[in-house]
């Protein structure tokens, strides 16, 4: 019987948790989180079935640690897990969102034969925190990114993290550890740079403009909307990720400065190559893929604008029993036909879907 | 009996004929536009009477006159207005996202008493495009920027204009010319700027690094989304700002080269300012205002994930006759009760859907 040890009982390690069990019915998942609080929930919610008091008596028998908790923090307890005299090549794991340092970290903590160490991110969330949110579908085709470290880990051991995490349905990708901090510095932190540093400026700019606040509209806030994030986890990651974050804010400068000369230089042709370049490589943008945040199958039907037509459709959907995780309206604002969005949870539910809702 | 002109039978310009008509029944409305085709739609949606198959018997009895397509077009027709011989005192406004340029050239066509002269941008749209889409609730609640010239127009022309546009029910706003510009360079042209410019980076970046692609997700879509918008209409306006828009992209590069020095000199305090600030003001944005994209009247109800709940909520918006602009599930993938946004058209539709909605 595998010992599982969940170390910090959020979202994702209870999420990750109820995941193992649902393919690992004989592994036995135990679990310490510093909040007493998270403990009492994470057994109340059934994620775990033991909390321990201290974090030696919680690891010092399992086969896997699971690290669930921020990049500083796991750097924190995996040099407390070097002091303490834990089962012989015990498989340690994270979740953080950068991968260098913590594997630096691990490598020059433990020696192969001592401890085996393979890096986690797995690429989804939810507005929700907490443990009692926990969801064994948290990760469902959501990609989980593994970057083992060559010194403490080889394939068996992935093979064996892998097979531990089927159940969580989500899609492994085994990664460099560089290239993986090198693409989150382009796909998430940098995004998360210009968000808030937009935000800023547009506050500055209201102090002597002060309609810009007022002007602020529906792109703006589409655009800012990740400057919302948590802000003690995001100051981590842009600590953890130094060199590759400025090299990426270089290289956008370089864009900025480009579309900047062809503006004062009203070379028009510039300019549209610039706009067309963009517009084609988004629209070519897969929109049933999963990562970072949610994203779902969806289905497109016509909708007149009345109140009954999306009554209609549910129910449907409701004598069908299929789920959908998200439903909007595409076109509003006019009196005509508009389209709606319906979004499932998976391939099976949209095929069933797509198969009762009339696609007029 | 007033007659109005309308050049350019699109969205826009079928939309503000239909806003006018609802509080001026008495106003004869009139159009051209050079492709046949919409002067055929404009008809047949009825959002004018008459189609003239030149722009000059269209304007030459006109008592207003807007221009209704992007800001060169309106440029090119008012330097062919400036040929013919209108109606002494004609009202001519226009539609265009930058308003500088426009006005410049009113000024330098017509003398004070030949031609009145106010700005206009209606800072709503739609993703349809087309005049049999047009919609008399389009720039409801929408913010609709009037710039009237100092030489060309006065406070009775401005009353005048207001009140013809009184049926559109938008939030008519006077400003300064100048400050429309910087203020408009700032909300929304240097968001695109940025848009476009993040997809081209991250499309360079894919090229030796193949999983960057793969990796971008939900939080960059979002960011990126105003980056599909129309290319034409995009160079037009950068072309028609130019001096405002590179300011604004130096002044948005300075703060970025002050946040990467924060993160080079790993200074925590100042990286987590920079996003504290951010979230903050971020968090403070007005939900329920209207600007350059449609945003709604919501409600915010409890649901189970079960497929009959919005099935129940539905069909009760449907027995009490309110429409919905848009519906979406806020919190997802998890087993829990998630959060439904209700949208309305308006403030009666939404205080309607409260008294019959139970709010759990």
């Amino acid at each position: 019987m595998k010992k599982v040890a969940i170390i910090g009982l959020g979202l994702i390690g209870g999420s990750i948790a109820l995941g193992i069990k649902k393919s690992n019915s004989k592994a036995k998942l135990i679990g310490f989180d510093v909040l007493p609080k998270a403990c009492e929930a994470a057994l109340l919610r059934g994620v775990v079935t033991q909390v321990f008091p201290d974090l030696f008596s919680a690891v010092k028998n399992a086969d896997v640690v699971f690290l669930a908790m921020p990049v500083k923090q796991t750097i924190v307890i995996l040099k407390r897990l070097a002091t303490f005299s834990l089962k012989k090549d015990v498989l340690i794991t994270d979740v953080s969102s950068t991968k260098q340092e913590v594997l630096d970290c691990a490598e020059k903590l433990w020696q192969r034969g001592e401890v085996r160490f393979i890096g986690g991110h797995p690429m989804a969330g939810s507005h929700k925190s907490g443990v009692s949110f926990a969801d064994e579908n948290l990760f469902e085709n959501a990609y989980y990114i593994l970057t083992p470290s060559k010194k403490l880990a080889d394939e068996q051991d992935i093979t064996e993290l892998n097979e531990l995490l089927s159940g969580l349905s989500a899609k492994i990708q085994i990664m460099d550890v560089k290239e993986h901090d090198l693409i989150a510095s382009q796909v998430s932190h940098l995004p998360h740079v210009l968000a808030a540093a937009l935000v800023n400026q547009n506050n500055q700019y209201s102090k002597n403009h002060p309609f810009t606040k007022l002007l602020a509209a529906g792109g703006f806030r589409d655009m800012t909307r990740i400057a919302s994030s948590d802000v003690h986890m995001w100051t981590e990651i842009l600590l953890s990720n130094q060199s590759a974050i400025s090299e990426r804010i270089d290289d956008f400068v370089r864009h900025l400065k480009n579309v900047k000369q062809f503006i004062l230089d009203g070379n028009e042709t510039e300019i549209a190559n610039f706009f067309e370049n963009a517009r084609e490589v988004r629209e070519k943008m897969p929109t049933h893929q999963k990562g970072g945040l949610p994203n779902f199958y969806d289905l497109f039907v016509n909708v007149s604008d009345s109140p009954g037509a999306i009554y209609g459709i549910t129910k449907i959907l409701k004598k069908e029993k299929i789920s959908l995780t998200n439903i909007r309206i595409l076109e509003t604002r006019t009196e005509s036909y508009g389209i709606l969005q319906l979004s499932f949870k998976n391939e099976k539910d949209l095929k069933k879907a797509k198969k009762v809702v009339d696609i007029n």
